[in-house]
């Protein structure tokens, strides 16, 4: 496969050097689960179609299912055939399944992880995969310890001249102090800046943008402090419910499972200085220092609120109450929505409220963080002329519809003076060509490359939790989860939490 | 007609107190020409039919042709139904055409004015117009000391308890000295305030949105200075030669015609300090301040050019040069292009170019101002990452597409960070319902209520003069124009102009 500019899905403006994977294979975890199926087997296709992976690139699949390698390569072509985003080429495909095997067992099975090494070291010999390989665990996280400790004991967790890799899919703990057990056991076994955290939003193409859009630019950094911004909102809205996933979420809830690692992500690069390069280093040392600065509300009860869907028409149908929702316990009070205002104590943000809110069934689904700049401090405009006017506002559009809103006043078409709010929007579809590489395909081309720049580090796990800890400690003793029917932005709660700021919520 | 929110015509969102003109009546001279029947007739009537008009608002006609006032009725008639803006209404019509009245003569006929006066007096008392009129002076420059004197021999020129005001079309002179001659004959007659000079592009809604940008927002005056802003560049293209205006446009030019007047007037506007108010006095008062800030080039030899189109293809079609069109010199050497690098000499813009450039015959009809930023101060970006980067720009499209466009960089999608230029865009067609009033119809309207905000003052004119002055008088003594093919974007020399800045002109 050409990996030159001859290739028809790189981008031919692109003059930089490719970042192609050197020899180098990858192990998967639990192969047989959706997210191995939906996500990373398509991206491992999308990757080798682009020319990023090296030509002896392989795939090994481990797991209980009782397969032959053959039964493997079915399942990985089926998973590409209809989850890649880039087309199918029977080239390509061919040069990948030379790659492919699988190796079968249970995770406390010594016998399967030697097979899993003998596995390992045919390739090395049969597709020049160099000894490097990455360990995906995408399992979960009761198994992390155990997984761990076979690849110490049979030896494949490090080995000389040659890299190995552990990838880690959240959740990273459910508290600070599981959180730092997790990362004890981990970093037994591979060193640190081997150990690669999947937050997938940090592979999203508009929140990699951030960082170009605040530091490539000259106009928005000017503005990007206490003396414009009024408050941030950070928002992760999903209209679906819980679905099948109630072992996992039931006891989690929408805090730890998005505010945790998502939204302090996206809270962390809005945020953060400009570091002096994008080398992970730098990178990571002002995510701690903006995290190590957030400040949690005085009075909790006040500035935080929860919530929990109830049954309502949503959509043209009818869903049930998340305490109606097959294995969940009827007296659960897991939160399905959680809203949170943070403050950033820096001479930046000093005063500025970052509200952050997240939940299922909500409106619609949407990712956005919204700068909301204050209004100009004096306007010479008549009376009148200035009362349809609202806030600046630069909003990133995380998904769907990725891009970049600004909302200012205009004057009104007319023979008066008056001004009211317009829009001028940027949409990554009309402006490049190129499609966005799922977050997948970047995420595992960098462990592959050993670029940690979009993957949290230890301290930025426990940080986050450390911001958490107080505020599920203070729900777990005071009340519960408020009701907010299906379909709502969330709980009356939320939006008097915003009323008592003299504010509210977008409506995105 | 109703005046209130039933009239269709009128914005429902608009809460503001309409601005309607109070009992009056507009005299027209110069009533056969081309602005009247195309723009002035027909804006008086769409000002009608928007409700903003007096119900016994009347409107003279002045000139010699030998018509009755049933022919000039017919006239204004055809000009309404082929040129108005608002959809032609029976019931509006019928109401205007009773206050219609045409009086034939010559402009030192005094029984002409004698006849002029008697209608007036007739139309006070048919219509109501209260002796409140504004005479519209759309005649050749040569006249205006003539009509004016004869409006004040025949008492035409102010009324006790009514208001008398005089409308003047550019040009305003053909230099300083003209100009305050000019201003001296019309101020001997009308009191200062009640002198309207007519600059059309002041009654553009996208010329009086640069306020409403600037002042009703956050986010962009605190960039709109020599920190951030690199140069800006104002440009009115278009794409027509001088057409049948040989007469007038020879002799005058390119520079005399647009950057005196409009060109000085969207700098002004750009670049003033924020008014205490919108009221006349304050928005005069900082525009004056500006425009006595301008610093021209020491060297205007480099730092201003000149060019005449010459013959071409343009759109398919083969046009002639300047020279070769009817009725001009062979030997002309009046400009048809022009380009000048200005000054502001304040502490909000030492330093910043600001180029301003029009000519005839280029690419495409295009105005607008480009605010160009400086590049980000320091990029933390690999190297060749930002190599596709541009400045970025905030550009005030005037005209046509009226609106704003930001460029600025984000990443392009993919697996590095590459950053590129992209835009993002407001436009006032898909923003707002309304239809844009015509120019004319603002400024109708602003002179029957007395409101000067948008008509320069002569010391505004005085000014603009001054600045133009010595350009015009260091080409008559250096060189003639360059020649530039019809359809291109002027002469290489308005290249090697911005070149030796380190810049470039922007393609519109």
């Amino acid at each position: 496969m050409s990996v030159n500019g001859a290739n028809p899905l790189r981008d031919a403006q692109d003059r930089r050097l490719p970042r192609i994977a050197g020899p180098s294979g990858l192990v998967i975890f639990g192969v047989t689960g959706d997210l191995s199926r939906k996500k990373l087997m398509p991206a491992v296709y999308d990757l080798a179609n682009r020319g990023l992976l090296p030509p002896g690139f392989s795939l090994i699949g481990f797991a209980r299912r009782e397969w032959e390698h053959e039964d493997f390569a079915t399942e990985v072509y089926e998973a590409v055939k209809q989850h890649s985003r880039t087309p199918f080429r029977e080239e390509v495909w061919q040069q990948l399944v030379q790659g492919c095997r699988f190796v079968q067992g249970d995770f406390d099975d010594d016998a399967a992880f030697e097979t899993l090494k003998a596995t390992i070291e045919e390739l090395d010999k049969a597709q020049g995969t160099g000894g490097n390989f990455a360990f995906y665990l995408s399992v979960p996280p009761k198994f992390f310890p155990k997984v761990v400790q076979q690849l110490k004991d049979h030896g494949l967790a490090q080995k000389d001249g040659s890299w190995r890799r552990a990838v880690i899919e959240k959740p990273f703990g459910h508290d600070l102090k599981s959180a730092e057990e997790l990362n004890k056991v981990v970093h037994e076994v591979f060193p640190r800046d081997e150990v690669f955290r999947i937050d997938h939003y940090l592979g999203k193409e508009t929140v990699q943008n951030i960082l170009a859009l605040r530091f490539a630019n000259t106009m928005f950094e000017p503005i990007w402090n206490r003396s414009y911004v009024d408050h941030v909102q950070i928002t992760m809205a999903e209209d679906i419910g819980i679905g099948g996933r109630a072992g996992y979420y039931d006891g989690i809830g929408a805090a730890r499972d998005v505010i945790q690692n998502h939204l302090l992500q996206l809270l962390a690069l809005t945020a953060m200085e400009e570091p002096g390069s994008f080398h992970p280093k730098a990178l990571v040392a002002e995510k701690l220092k903006v995290l190590t600065a957030v400040q949690l509300p005085e009075d909790l009860g006040k500035h935080t609120v929860r919530g929990q869907y109830a049954a309502a028409w949503q959509g043209g149908e009818k869903v049930v109450g998340y305490l109606e929702e097959d294995g969940i316990d009827p007296k659960s009070k897991t939160d399905t929505y959680a809203a949170v205002r943070l403050e950033i104590n820096n001479r930046r943000w000093a005063g500025v409220p970052f509200y952050l809110r997240t939940g299922k069934r909500l409106g619609r689904r949407v990712t956005e963080i919204a700068v909301v700049f204050k209004r100009a401090p004096y306007l010479p405009f008549e009376s009148g002329a200035t009362e349809e006017l609202g806030q600046n506002a630069l909003v990133i559009r995380v998904q769907p519809d990725e891009g970049v809103t600004v909302r200012f006043g205009s004057k009104v078409p007319g023979t008066s003076m008056e001004v009211r709010d317009v829009t001028m929007d940027f949409a990554y579809g009309e402006s490049f060509t190129e499609s966005s590489p799922e977050a997948y395909e970047r995420l595992i081309l960098d462990v592959l490359l050993g670029d940690a720049n979009l993957f949290p580090r230890h301290q930025e796990v426990e940080l986050s939790w450390n911001i958490l800890d107080p505020i599920e400690e203070y729900w777990d003793k005071h009340g519960k989860p408020a009701q907010y029917p299906s379909g709502t932005w969330g709980p009356v709660e939320a939006d008097e939490m915003l009323a008592r700021d003299g504010r509210s919520w977008r409506r995105p």
